[in-house]
């Protein structure tokens, strides 16, 4: 059954969480260019990750081609061996891809994201040949359907959707963006308007905001849409990481990020009451990004078993709410085997000379750049490449 | 060269990781429990999870032999398939060990840790029989050396010393206590004496609690050496959480233990002053436990890389104190590849409803078997047994 | 010179502070029914209060009249000796206010707020009643403007500014409402835009934020006003608590409310930052409410003070950013006297088991009414009247 | 009775709160020279002040002599007319004392602090002399006894109480120590021991330390003079600040002494728990110092109500644990009226910027300096002496 036979039929689809980040941890990515080389240096460790993915209850294995590119990988270079081309990597995210869902019953859904063509002004023609490069090895690899993702301007975001459509496969657009919206200025109802009448059969956000913000950003495009009388599955993958101090560019301003954002990372039961959320508010296709460890995923399916009907294979090595803590030889320990208890457990930080929320910054330019910057005119793209040049950046 | 060869000539060894939370975190392994039925059940999960700590810069692999006695599974019996003996388990630990460590230069440590045997009181022969079972495998399967490691009771992590010596091999010795010592009262001090007298070479600590009160406990045991004029290898393995706030008991009695600790996981730059601090009191057998995952080890290597020598494999994907950010496309996200910004950064939690410390807890008991379990009278064997029979546990 | 006179010119006018809060600390006045007896009980303890803020800086003393009204003594009758007539409560706040103003070069404001004839459905005609006594007080004794402060609903204060103008005097009215309105859903700007066409030349908010959410309020009224094509003064009293976490009906709301705000307490710098933030906003008329102690008072004056061109008396004894701590024996403590120390202090609480937010309550009503009370149709009297009615309250 | 014949009898008698912090914030005394000529310049200020106190429940008024020394208040000359001579400043304290004394049945207590003499290493002739001089005037005008307070090295409050007695009257001392002791290392036990030895009746601590921190001195103190089978009252005063992060030399050294040590200001429950707290650990003499207002005298007043018999007058207008918003018109602002609520608030800082606690400093200082100083080593006269002279300080 494909995407959207699933969807259609009013099923929850469990997307997978974010392999840029995980395999930081593990040893495989590095981050700043996070792009996907280990695909072919190290298929194993990739190969692990899908799996756990799976089994936590992954209905759909991302092939692992963020920033993969062939200009964002050029643009790296001096990261990634000169044999590695873009198609092998892209290549070889399939195949692994591929092989991990045959051990179970998920999709494979190959993915673009934005790319530096179009960040750095070039034209059309040449920012859609990118995407097109990548969607032939896709087609040629036979994947399910397609996810355009992490897109900040919805103008690339329709171009990617277009290039994709002429694959015939359905088409997911999920944009980085929070209730602000695009980095034009675009509201998330627009967004959504102009992703669907591209020919975006699923529309969302990913990255770059919590859950919290997340689902409010997806509740203004699902009003969008609505208001525009325009039919499409709602998606959402958003961070596992807490950002109620974000500004309009997401967690990228946070001095924490990347490697000071563990205080930030959400729970399993935080997981629970994001996924909740994301069905009530009519949202089907309900994964995670950067920060969703398997066992996060595992929490939106176990929250979801009711409505699914089924635990995924993963569930055999965790008690729900808790529970296999009664088994536990501290009595006050097995105290906390129910559901209340996590459910109202408010984490401390153990950082008693840390604050709880940060100011995101941009202070490294000069003041009359970041104001220029923050400025929605200066988004356009015309000023933003005068800003960088102007700095020298 | 062996683990002693290496200490004696002054070189800094690296442990690895802890294997229960990561991979409970990936789905092979059920909290409470804490089994290692997973070397049998998903060894590929283990390997890989070995594969990245040796990559990351670990010279010692330990078998995932935690909790692995046959009293501990059949105790957790419901949770492993008969057929799984505790011969299997240990057998395939070291199978995998062994193999991801014949990749890289790595010494393979077999490992015991605390018994259920010896907290319901069983006799002495009847507790060194569980550990000579494990010892067994890993004579047959010629591990390099041993541990005796997550011991709350000095007088049963000195049965497992005196069961290992037997086998004629190197062992160490660690145990999970803080700075006031073991459950009766024994000073870290005394039990370093005690450990070294039954025949271990390396003392020191693991789990239980955070960087910072490790090295504090280390340093007692150091001085209680002293003292006594005896000789030991120093060794630390603590938590990756922040614990200032913790009981004697450590992080199990912390209220987040074990499903809402990820506000305390200490970032890359947390480990990098633990690894110096300890490299500075003198330890030089340093690695992590529960919450440590492959990039914290990772920053181990990087922090001591000028006393070593050279860098871990890892590495290549990760640029000193945060110095490929200095790609990144925003200005003020490059002005955070430096030292100093690291070095200095208070993280946020991004949780402002929650506090920065908790209080332990005990609350599950009677008021009066807390009392008594909180005063060091009550740890005595004999008076715990009367206590939990007492509230029928 | 009269208060519009002052204005007119552009001078800045200093109010003065919260005297329920002040004397509740004091002594002399009780939490809950807030009523001011205390002018004739004790008339020392309020002069001192009146001189240490005129001493502070204060160009405006108002008469201590906050919830002296018939209607509201006698609704706390319990409270108020038979004796304490509503006349001499007012008649002594007058006295004293002006004894004190007459030390310095103060104008006296008579001040009235909303009243329980209101929130309890009262006839119009009763509720001016009820500020019309106290209006002839006011008159008798010749104050020399009119304050109507602590309006919930723009309705009655509309009613009690119609009343106040009947006097002939400058008449300014306040209202302790936030960004998103009156109770009925009435947005600052047009409250802002009735009560200046009801005859008020000074408009703003006081009470229930803290400054920086008040300011955000003014700025919705100016901008009201602006669009209206109407010209008024503007003015803020706001809370000396910091507030980022209440809901639309403010500090009361907050569970801390009001026996555990201290950890919310301005310091004096941050009540620098709001002085120099309401005057760039536009702001002449800038004093404070609950919270507000006479070293708050003291720091808009010296934060305004090259605007204004003179010091306050107690500014004597306080040198300007904390410049006297040079004559420190402690080096370090000498190190503080400096104006970038204070401005980017981030202060602890000296509390790691308490958050920094709170999520205000509800809780103690039934689910339903707080639901129909947190939709802004609730807030229609009739509706309010059922809502209570049916609670029994 | 005097203050021997009520603590003999086992009387409770409550101290009162802080002078200079309170009157800093009214506009009457410098922060940093903390001198007490407001006396001469304001009296009604402190008179009323301390009328407030006796309202909330002192049995015990101080006269405001804190750092009224000859050296002190000449060594801060520039602050002080030369027409208000220490004579001067000592003799209104003591006549506005007794005046509000009579209002109640307080005790007038005179009292000494430690001098600039010591501390620049004055011969104790010279010190003792300038202590005669305070105690000429407390003689003249017969207060009912004395305290030697805020003393940080045991050696002075020695000779403080030596001079004090020569009265014939009866002595408190207390030092502002914590447990770690004096600034010579000497220990709260044997501080405790030296003191009684001297001649002084009661003992105990003042100022530098919160509650908690201070009562665990006070303990240290307790058992230090069972040990040397002596017998005194226990008396404490600390800071209504919470202090968890202090170091040796309490909260001078936190970042936000002076001006801003709001977020750690206590509760009235805060101080409720401490009141019972030092009842409890056998402490008679309970009162406060920097950052005591009125309302904290009455809480403790109020807490040990049932052990004294009766209320204050201020509490004519309070509640006993909020019960009189049992009145309010919010039905959940009335479900506040409550001991368990109000006893269990962990309050919120509402300062999501800000950290829970602070690192003590002292780098104003060269390195070398600051080391030395943080050694006991340092602290001996001799070498703070040529440490101070090394830096022109």
């Amino acid at each position: 059954q494909g995407i959207l036979e699933r969807l259609d039929a009013g099923e929850i689809v469990i997307g997978d969480g974010g392999f840029v980040f995980a395999l930081e941890k593990r040893g495989y990515v590095k981050a700043g260019p996070w792009t996907p080389e280990a695909t072919v240096e190290h298929p194993e460790a990739v190969r692990q990750l899908h799996r756990e993915f799976l089994r936590a209850g992954s209905n759909v294995l991302q092939t692992f081609t963020f920033y993969a590119s062939e200009d964002k990988l050029e643009n790296r270079g001096n990261y990634v061996a000169e044999k590695i081309s873009c198609q092998k990597v892209n290549e070889a995210a399939c195949d692994i891809a591929r092989e991990v869902a045959n051990e179970g019953y998920a999709l494979v859904a190959g993915g673009v994201s934005q790319t530096p063509s179009y960040l750095s002004c070039k034209e059309k023609t040449e920012v859609k040949a990118a995407f097109r490069k990548q969607l032939e090895v896709f087609m040629k690899k036979n994947v399910d359907f397609l996810i355009a993702e992490y897109f900040e301007h919805v103008e690339e975001a329709v171009w990617a959707v277009e290039v994709l459509k002429e694959s015939g496969k359905p088409v997911a657009a999920t944009m980085c963006i929070g209730p602000e919206g695009d980095m034009h200025g675009v509201s998330p109802g627009q967004c959504a308007v102009q992703l669907v009448k591209a020919g975006a059969s699923i529309v969302g956000v990913n990255c770059h905001f919590d859950p919290e913000t997340s689902l409010e950003t997806v509740k203004l495009m699902k009003e969008g849409l609505q208001a525009a009388k325009l039919k499409a599955h709602l998606m959402s993958q958003p961070l596992a990481f807490h950002t109620p101090d974000c500004g309009k560019q997401g967690f990228i301003d946070l001095p924490e990020f990347p490697f000071g954002l563990e205080p930030r990372i959400l729970t399993r039961w935080d997981i629970q009451k994001y996924a909740r959320k994301a069905y009530d508010l009519g949202i089907r296709f309900i994964g995670g990004c950067c920060g969703f460890e398997p066992y996060h995923i595992r929490a939106i399916a176990e929250e979801l078993a009711p409505e699914i009907g089924f635990l995924p294979e993963a569930s055999e090595k965790h008690g729900s709410w808790g529970d296999n803590l009664s088994m536990h030889t501290k009595p006050w320990v097995r105290a906390r085997a129910r559901k209340e208890y996590w459910e109202n457990l408010k984490p401390a930080s153990g950082r008693p000379y840390c604050p709880s929320m940060s100011k995101p910054d941009g202070w490294g330019m000069t003041k009359g750049a970041r104001e220029l910057m923050q400025q929605k005119e200066a988004t356009t793209k015309q000023q933003l490449k005068e800003l960088f040049q102007k700095q020298k950046i």
